[in-house]
C-alpha cells in the first residue's frame, strides 16, 4: 500500500477502504508518512467528503492509534458528557454533583481551556488545593466512594488526533463534518463509558456558527457513536451569548455554587437540567426524562447536590472552606462597571468577543504555555432580551491590570447590541438528536 | 497576507489574486512557507482549478523565483522547441542542424533523461569529447558563429518549479492543466527566445494519455505563451509507439545522422519537417510553411544539414570522426533479434514499455544519480501498421548484459501486439494550435 495511491483515490472522489484508512493513520502516527502527504489527503477529504463508513473507520483508526481508558472498575452505568466548547459553559461543574447526588456515577476526564473557550480543569484549580492530576487507582477509588471524580486525561489517548488536528489547523481543513466527528468522537470513545451525551454549541461563541451545520454535525456524531456501539445522544444549544453570567475561572466556580444552591442563572440551570435528565435516563436511573428532571430539582432543593460538590472538592484535596465561603476564591483587584448609555433591549452579546475580552484580562490561554489569572473575568448583568435603562450596569469587569480592565470595559460597551426588542425570543435548545 | 487564508480561498473555489500567487511562490521558494501548507493548496488547486489569469500569474511568479536567460547577444530571431517528453524522440538532434543550415539560429538549453524518457544531452554525450556544459560567452560565440548550440541549463532557473514539482510528484497533484502549464511554460519563458514551438506528445509513451487532454493542455500552454508576449504554437503528436526506430543514446545519434542524410525513419523525418517549417515561419525566414518545408528538404538533400551537425559536434569539442563513421560510437556487446512467432500486422507497440525496456538495459536513469550505458537500447524493425511474417525480426536488443538483454527480448515479444490490420491507419499529428 502507498500513501500516494490513497491520496489519488480520494482526490478522484472514491471512498477509501478500511485498510487504507488504517494504513494512513498508523503510519502517520508512527512518523512514516510525512505531513505534506497528509495535508494533501486532508484537503482531498475536505473537498470530496467521506461517507459514514469511512468516518467510522477513521474514528476507529484514531482510537486504535493510542491507549483506551477502561472504566470497568467503576461501579454503575457511566455516562460521559461532552460540550463542543463555548464561553462561560459551567455545566460540567453543576451537572456532575447533581447526577452524582441522584446516585449515578459521574466520572470525567476533562480538558484545559485554549483561546476564548474555558476549561473545567482550570476552573477547578481556582479552588485552593484541588488536584486534577489523579492516577487511575485514585480516580477509581474516589469515583466508587462518592460517585464523582473529575481529572485530567492520562495516558497516550488518540495521538493520531493530536497530529492531525495540529495539521488541519494550519491547512484550512478543520471544518469538515467527517474530520470533526472523527476527532471529537475518537477522544470520547477512547474512554470506555456506557453512554455519551453531546452538547453541540452553535452561535457566535461556538466553533459551529450556523444551526443547520451544527445539527448535521450532531447527527453525524450520534450516528458514529451508536455505530461504534455506544449509546449516544446530542443536544444542539445556543452559544450566541455566553451561557450563564460568569466568564472566568473563579467567577464560574462561584456561579456553579450559586446554581447548585438553586440561585444560578436561569439558562445555565435549565441546560443542566435537560442534560442531566437525559443522563439519568441513559444511566437507567429513571424511566423517562421528566422523572429525571424532578429528581435533579429535588437534589438541588434538598441541598444534596451542593453537598456532593463539597465532597468532590474534599476528596480531590481542595479546601472546602472556599466552597462554603466563595469570598475566599481568588478576587480581582479591580471591578469595573460597564454602564449603558442608551435604553432599549439587549439584542445580542457576541459570545466569542466576550470570551476574547476574558482572554485579554488573563482568564484564558493565548498559547498552551500561558499562565491563567484565576480571578480575572467578566460577569454579565444583562443578557439577550433583557430591558436596559440608561446608566444601568450591563456587565462587571474583574481584572488585576487596570489598563486592561479599562480597555475591556470599553470593548464590552460595543459588544452589547442594544435596540428594539428582538422579534423572536432567544432559544436555549435548538434540537435534540436521540 | 497569510498562507492559511490563501489555502482557504482556493479551497472555497475563489480565484487567487496576483498578489496572493506572488506571495505564495516567493515565500515557498525562500523556505518561509512549509511543504504541508503548499501541498494542501496544490490539492485545492487540483480540485477547484485555476482560471487563465491565475495560471498566467503562477507562470510569471515561477519565472520570477529565479534567473532568466538572456539570448539578446545571439543574432537573429531565436525560436525554441520543446517536447513534453517521449520515447525515442530524436527530433531536436535533427531539427537543430536542419534549421541552422537554413540560416535560422537554433540555440537550446536541453535536459537529461529520467525514467523511460530520454534526454538530448545524454545522447550528445555518446559522441566522444562532446561538451554540453558551456558558459554563457562560449554558448553565445558558438551560436553566432555556426547558428547552432545545445547546452545544459546554467544558472538558477525557476527554482520554485523544482520545489513545486517534487512536492506534486508525491502528493498526486501532477496532472492538472494549470499546474502543468505553469511548470512547463515558466521554464520555457525564462529563456528569452522570440518564439516557442511546443510538441505535446500523447499516447502510451507520453505523460498525457488521451488526445482531448493533450489538446486542452496544448491550448492552455499556447495561450499562456502568447499572453506572456511570446509567439507560441503547438503540435499534438503521436507517442503511442516510439518515434523513429531507435531508443537509446548512441543508437539515436546514429538515427539522427541517418535522418540528416535523408535515410531516417519516415515518421521522425516527417515530424521534424513539420516542426521545422513552423520554426522557419516563426523566425520569419519564409512566408509560409510550405516554403519552409521545401527549404528544409533542400538542406537535407544538399548535405548542408549533415554538415551543420558535424560543425556543431566540432565546435562543442566532439570527435567528428564519430559522425563521419557512426561505427565508432559506443557499441553493445550483444545484439539480439526479437523474432515474431505469428504473422499479421503490428497493431500496437506500447511506447512506455519500450522505454522501460531501454531503461532496464541501462540506456536511461532510474534515479538522477544513475550512470547511463550509452550503447544500450532497442532498434525497432517493425512499426505499427507494418506487415509481419513468422520469423521476421520485430526489433533488435542492444545490451552489454546478456541476461538483461535476453529478458528484454522476451518482454518485447509481448509488447508487440500483432493481429488483424488496424481499421484506421495511425496518425502522426493529431492537432495543431497556432
Amino acid at each position: 500500500m502507498r500513501m500516494y495511491d490513497i491520496i489519488m483515490k480520494k482526490r478522484d472522489g472514491y471512498a477509501l477502504s478500511t485498510e487504507e484508512i488504517n494504513y494512513f493513520i498508523e503510519n502517520y502516527t508512527n512518523g512514516l508518512i510525512p505531513d505534506y502527504q497528509v495535508s494533501a489527503l486532508l484537503m482531498a477529504i475536505y473537498l470530496n467528503k467521506m461517507d459514514k463508513r469511512e468516518t467510522l473507520d477513521l474514528t476507529k483508526a484514531i482510537i486504535n492509534s493510542g491507549d483506551t481508558f477502561d472504566l470497568s472498575k467503576i461501579n454503575g452505568i457511566k455516562v460521559d458528557k461532552h460540550s463542543t466548547g463555548g464561553v462561560g459553559d459551567t455545566t460540567t461543574l453543576i451537572l456532575g454533583p447533581m447526577v452524582a447526588a441522584c446516585g449515578v456515577p459521574f466520572v470525567k476526564m476533562s480538558g484545559r481551556g485554549l483561546g476564548h473557550t474555558g476549561g473545567t480543569l482550570d476552573k477547578l484549580e481556582s479552588i485552593k488545593g484541588f488536584r486534577v492530576e489523579l492516577d487511575n487507582e485514585e480516580f477509581e477509588e474516589i469515583a466508587n466512594t462518592i460517585n464523582i471524580s473529575i481529572c485530567s486525561q492520562t495516558g497516550n489517548i488518540t495521538p493520531a488526533d493530536k497530529k492531525l488536528y495540529a495539521l488541519r489547523d494550519v491547512t484550512a481543513t478543520v471544518d469538515n463534518i467527517s474530520l470533526i466527528t472523527a476527532s471529537i468522537m475518537s477522544k470520547k470513545l477512547a474512554i470506555e463509558s456506557d453512554g455519551i451525551i453531546l452538547d453541540v454549541k452553535v452561535g457566535s461563541g461556538a466553533f459551529m456558527k450556523n444551526i443547520d451545520d451544527a445539527v448535521r454535525l450532531a447527527k453525524e456524531m450520534v450516528d458514529i457513536g451508536n455505530l461504534y456501539g455506544r449509546k449516544t445522544v446530542a443536544l444542539v444549544t445556543n452559544m450566541d451569548e455566553p451561557l450563564g453570567k460568569a466568564v472566568g475561572n473563579a467567577l464560574e466556580i462561584k456561579e456553579a455554587i450559586d446554581t447548585l444552591k438553586g440561585k444560578g442563572p436561569e439558562d445555565l440551570y435549565e441546560l443542566t437540567l435537560v442534560l442531566g435528565s437525559k443522563l439519568l435516563y441513559l444511566a437507567e436511573k429513571v424511566d423517562n426524562e421528566i422523572d429525571g428532571r424532578n429528581m435533579l430539582i429535588e437534589a438541588v432543593n434538598s441541598g444534596k447536590a451542593f453537598e456532593k460538590f463539597k465532597e468532590l472538592v474534599r476528596y480531590q484535596g481542595g479546601d472546602v472552606s472556599y466552597i462554603e465561603n466563595p469570598e475566599l476564591l481568588p478576587k480581582a483587584k479591580y471591578v469595573l462597571e460597564v454602564k449603558s448609555n442608551v435604553e432599549g433591549y439587549v439584542k445580542a452579546i457576541n459570545a466569542e468577543e466576550v470570551g476574547k475580552c476574558a482572554l485579554a484580562l488573563g482568564a484564558g490561554r493565548e498559547t498552551k504555555e500561558s499562565i491563567i489569572d484565576m480571578a480575572a473575568g467578566i460577569v454579565l448583568n444583562k443578557k439577550v432580551d433583557d430591558k436596559v435603562e440608561i446608566g444601568e450596569t450591563l456587565a462587571y469587569v474583574h481584572g488585576n491590570d487596570l489598563n486592561k480592565a479599562e480597555e475591556v470595559k470599553n470593548r464590552l460597551l460595543n459588544i452589547f447590541v442594544i435596540g428594539e426588542k428582538n422579534q423572536e425570543a432567544k432559544k436555549l435548545i435548538y434540537d435534540e438528536i436521540n
